[in-house]
């Protein structure tokens, strides 16, 4: 299988970017890349041009576009199947799938007032009452996924779910967030020790553009 | 199949609800159905004992428990392949699973300005630029869909981009937003005329609870 073009934003900040980008790479999918600076003069242009949705992460498949990390994930996950991007076991799959669904549409005051930065670290912010309800649920969340599984990631292999947190793994570390235990922390180091997410954190440190309200 | 039970919230104004229970009644699924009033007193409370995301809508299937609108239709497109929840066909089935994460992550402006609001119509309210945008994208989709298809669905048969949508289609009628053909105003009637979405109506006129953030 070939003719698979990803198209991303930028390393440091695009954080949707990273979840299919990692599936991919974490299971060998061979993909050309493509990189669109985001909000820049002509950005928006330039994405809508690409996708209807003028967001990115978009797959190409020969005639076929795809936008959206999960439905984008969803199709990887389809074309293959010897992966195991979701849990094999039905009941498993419909909790990873609810997780990855959560991830996709909540968690907002996480999104907002830590902005994916992989360049950065030590930041200082205010732990708000909302962002520490965020903050809670998504250990909860490793926490009880980890407790269920052999590990090392949260279904056992590395899958979907994985790559929906993986942006809140480098969040954690960006602002000096100290996970609740051992069991965690070592989800995490397991998570930024992966090759693939070292690569991309040497690419975005080559990265030149700022994107000034995601540094805090 | 049954010992499906879906839990959704009030029917004048879930429209997350509304998209798995139309896609289970259109289908003929049986399950029961537990009402949870949102925004009251112990409305949080009660739904954070369900589910752990603490929202609606909530299936439970035997022990699982699955939610969020989106991974509760996967969930029932994989119990029930004869509903043809997605379509057939993989890359329309790509192109479904696009629209539907568009959907379910995007027009936040939409979502916002246009709260759902079954018992109201004729609500006038500003078009701003943000609004009017995705009003445009949203029509622009169903176009591309209707004239790629037989209809009368977006994909033919009634399936989960058309519970995706369902309360968008509410809310055009609720907020007097004119479609921009007939082809679009027939896509409308058809939906707003299901015999399962009449019913939905009728039980909102029926309950007494008033959200306020929902009536402008
Ligand atoms: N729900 C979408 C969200 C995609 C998204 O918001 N992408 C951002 C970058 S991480 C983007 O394209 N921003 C550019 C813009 O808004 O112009 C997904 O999961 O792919
Ligand atoms: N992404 C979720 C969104 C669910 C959602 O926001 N539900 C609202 C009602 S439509 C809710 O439960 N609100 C109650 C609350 O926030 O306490 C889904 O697709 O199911």
């Amino acid at each position: 299988m070939a003719n698979l073009t990803l198209v991303i934003g930028n390393k440091n900040y695009s954080s949707w970017s990273l979840r299919p980008w990692l599936l991919m790479r974490m299971h060998d999918i061979a993909f050309d890349e493509v990189q669109v600076p985001l909000y820049q003069a002509h950005s928006k242009q330039d994405l809508l041009a690409r996708s209807p949705a003028g967001l990115v992460p978009i797959l190409y498949h020969q005639d076929l576009v795809v936008w959206d990390s999960l439905a984008i994930m969803e199709y990887l996950a389809e074309l293959f199947p010897a992966i195991h991007a979701w849990p094999q076991d039905q009941k498993a799959r419909a909790r990873a799938r609810s997780l990855s669904a959560e991830m996709h549409s909540g968690f907002s005051t996480l999104r907002q007032q830590m902005p994916m930065n992989c360049r950065r670290q030590h930041v200082h912010i205010d732990i708000t009452s909302h962002l520490e309800q965020d903050i809670t649920r998504i250990q909860d969340i490793w926490e009880n996924c980890l407790h269920d599984q052999p590990g090392p990631f949260l279904f056992g292999e590395f899958g979907i779910v994985d790559a929906m947190f993986a942006p809140v793994v480098t969040r954690f570390k960006t602002y000096g967030v100290t996970l609740r235990n051992a069991r965690l922390r070592r989800y995490q180091e397991q998570v930024l020790s992966l090759h693939p997410l070292r690569q991309w954190y040497e690419d975005a440190k080559q990265e030149s553009e700022v994107i000034t309200e995601s540094e805090r």
